[in-house]
């Protein structure tokens, strides 16, 4: 599971949390399972393969789970410390996945701290994968970390056009030629260096070029350093839905430069909060209290509270990956919104809607039904509508989007199993979530009637 | 590492092994690595890893390896056994890779056999993917073992072109295309029914598909089933190299039945020949003098040699894939001649030499050179060429190949590491092999100038 480590300091990046920023360490967030459900019974399972010391569900067991698997351990770090020393030092998360476990740094400046990179580099070679709009911003710079007082390192890059559209198989064959017209062998690394389009591009041209090179993810949005970076889902759109075409592949490290949000579009920014909100709702229900008062902190881009929002997001994503890394159950959870957002995504065409702008309008829905179930009081169901356009997120699809386009798409969901579509849903208070199929079908028609003209 | 089962009956398929067929249980092949090299390092690293009981390497641990890696238990049945029965019951060969074990049924009538089969399809739906060629021959015999006394399972297929140059990301495409039409969803599983080609390009299709779904081999050639089939090599050809884009992704099963090679062509047959001939030279010297003595059955396609040179074939591949899943050092000698293979498979055009030809091409350039840095005696040359010859393979590469286009091709091969590249070459007694980048470039020179006019 994840941990913080501070490494040859006990001083780190969160110098002054904003107010109800300090993490208590015993927080009551848990994952909700309906025992006697096939989910319930999958999960058991893989937890019963992890060994019985490593999580409980619910009930007797809810107390260890929170001490031992969501105890994470912050430290608030002398005032006395100079900004430019707070700067050099990153909060490492770390994601535990035994000989394929590596470290998330997060901090300001990690990018004028070469060693942090090249530790990581195998081989001679590095190809930056980046994109038109990072190009100009970074490239120069992470060539710089990687190449300083490190002669034998040759790196090269390829730079893609921006945008989600462009997540496909054609733009990807231009990293494979770059690539191999380089002469890169299997002892080169790949760096991807921007949002989450090219982290899981470049993840998957990692895992696939000679059947798998090594890969460091540099992100440089927030959507990348709270979510797409971490746990290794690779891969590219299918013209007829999202992500269906890629692989589980684990970097070597994930580098979060918090610098580089310096440059990122306000629309951008609301995006990867889409994210930071769906761990509040899943499994952090202390997290989603701090955001609630905090969000006017977060939109104006107070750096204490970026950094306190990335690492915390880490730390839940970090968790749940290290102990459901292929998805069978647990990791699912992090899909809240999900389904519904992919629809929109690819219902109004890749692009045309951010990742996150898709995902806070899929929580909305994934909310209203589960309160059409009977699971969540309305007033979580306020409490979503109120937090996401706090975050000038959007509460709704598309107009353009029908009923029909809505199930189309989601029949070819990753998580339709045997037929049957299963949705992560909150149930009970703040903070819990089930992963089922077992739901009232007419619930759902109701909701994706609440939400189309047609 | 590999062994022979034979489930719930001591007979199995091999009702009268030609002369010479028995094997020893103290075979005398080794694997003959230059200790000191970076190589032997690499080696020795994997080994350790392993555990100090699975393997040695030369010197004092020849032995052990001998009775614990190499020893392969066969039996020879009884000859009362009727034919009829005889069919029913599988060689099993098993691949040892902890939780990614498998295994490979080898013997004559397997697919009239459906429980083999349907003991391993995960979900209610299976994608075979074949080719023009196979379809019309065994499309329909697999969609009855599938589903036969199995209403809940829905069978699809797609059918690509036939040969080495449709081994593309279009080709590929198609795949995908037809499993998300289908609304395949990760419960299902995709069968490869066909030669090395379909296998590869079905294995990477699973590999990838919702990031990774169930996958069944079933080979169709003697290339497949001796060697491509097994070990979890998937991918495509890029337009400057072989394979440079794939996975490993290990099957579920990989059932070969020995009744599909009747409509095999013998070109195809000799083509898979050169993958057999390939194990006794690099580690199995009795079955290469078995192979000396035999190979007139073989090309006969008597049933009794192919079925003991497939079953002898996959457990000298499953034995090193056991031991070096991802091809750290010990599986890359399983490609012997494929450096030199794969630059005329480039050279010429894909589909234009098959497989087999261009790596027995390969072999004798490797030879050649092994023989030129003076590793091995003239007699083994000269035993070489005269195996290929009987197998009516090429012992010599296309006219139309220069030295300029070795260079260019081998420049991308997957072996070159930090710019050297690695060859597997004899060296020692019949069956030893060293994979090594240490050697003389003046006398690779001089093969690639013996062998191109210009």
């Amino acid at each position: 599971m994840a941990s913080s480590m501070h490494p040859s300091s006990p001083c780190f990046s969160l110098q002054s949390l904003p107010s109800n920023g300090s993490v208590s360490k015993s927080r009551t967030t848990s994952i909700f399972l309906r025992l006697g459900s096939p989910t319930a019974i999958s999960l058991r399972s893989l937890i019963a393969s992890r060994g019985s010391d490593r999580i409980g569900i619910g009930g007797e067991n809810a107390g260890r789970m929170r001490s031992k698997v969501l105890a994470v351990s912050t430290q608030v770090m002398d005032e006395s410390v100079s900004k430019a020393t707070i700067s050099k030092v990153p909060t490492i998360v770390k994601v535990d996945l035994g000989d394929r476990s590596y470290p998330i740094y997060i901090g300001s400046g990690l990018l004028n701290q070469p060693d942090l990179l090249q530790r990581h580099v195998h081989g001679k070679s590095v190809l930056v994968v980046t994109n038109t709009t990072i190009a100009p911003l970074y490239l120069d710079k992470v060539v710089v970390a990687l190449t300083r007082d490190n002669p034998k390192v040759s790196v090269e890059s390829v730079i893609l056009p921006d945008g989600e559209q462009y997540k496909d198989m054609d733009t990807l064959m231009k990293v494979f030629d770059k690539a191999i017209e380089s002469r890169l062998d299997r002892r080169s690394t790949f760096v991807a260096l921007g949002g989450g389009v090219i982290g899981d591009m470049c993840g998957f041209a990692a895992a696939t070029f000679l059947r798998g090179v090594n890969f460091i993810q540099i992100p440089t949005t927030v959507m990348a350093q709270v979510d797409s970076s971490v746990g290794g889902k690779t891969g590219i759109n299918h013209r007829l839905g999202k992500n269906l075409i890629g692989s589980f592949y684990q970097p070597q490290c994930v580098l979060v430069d918090t610098d580089t949000l310096n440059t990122l579009p306000d629309r951008e920014l609301a995006s990867g909060f889409a994210e930071v909100i769906k761990y509040g709702l899943i499994r952090d229900a202390e997290f989603f209290e701090w955001q609630e008062k905090n969000m006017h902190l977060l939109m104006a881009r107070d750096p204490s509270a970026l950094a306190y929002a990335i690492k915390r997001s880490c730390e839940n994503k970090a968790e749940v990956v290290s102990l459901d890394e292929k998805e069978s159950g647990l990791r699912a959870t992090l899909n809240l919104g999900h389904t519904f957002g992919h629809a929109v995504e690819t219902g109004v065409g890749y692009g045309q809607w951010l990742h996150g702008e898709a995902v806070a309008a899929g929580m909305v829905m994934a909310v209203d039904l589960s309160h059409r179930l009977g699971w969540i009081d309305e007033s979580l169901v306020r409490r979503v509508d109120s937090i996401l356009k706090q975050a000038k997120l959007p509460t709704a699809p598309p107009e353009s989007m029908t009923v029909e386009m809505f199930k189309s798409v989601m029949a070819v969901d990753k998580k339709v199993a045997d037929g049957l579509l299963r949705l992560i849903l909150l149930r009970g208070p703040l903070g819990n979530c089930v992963f089922t199929g077992d739901y009232d079908r007419l619930a759902l028609d109701e909701t994706l009637q609440a939400f189309c003209k047609s």
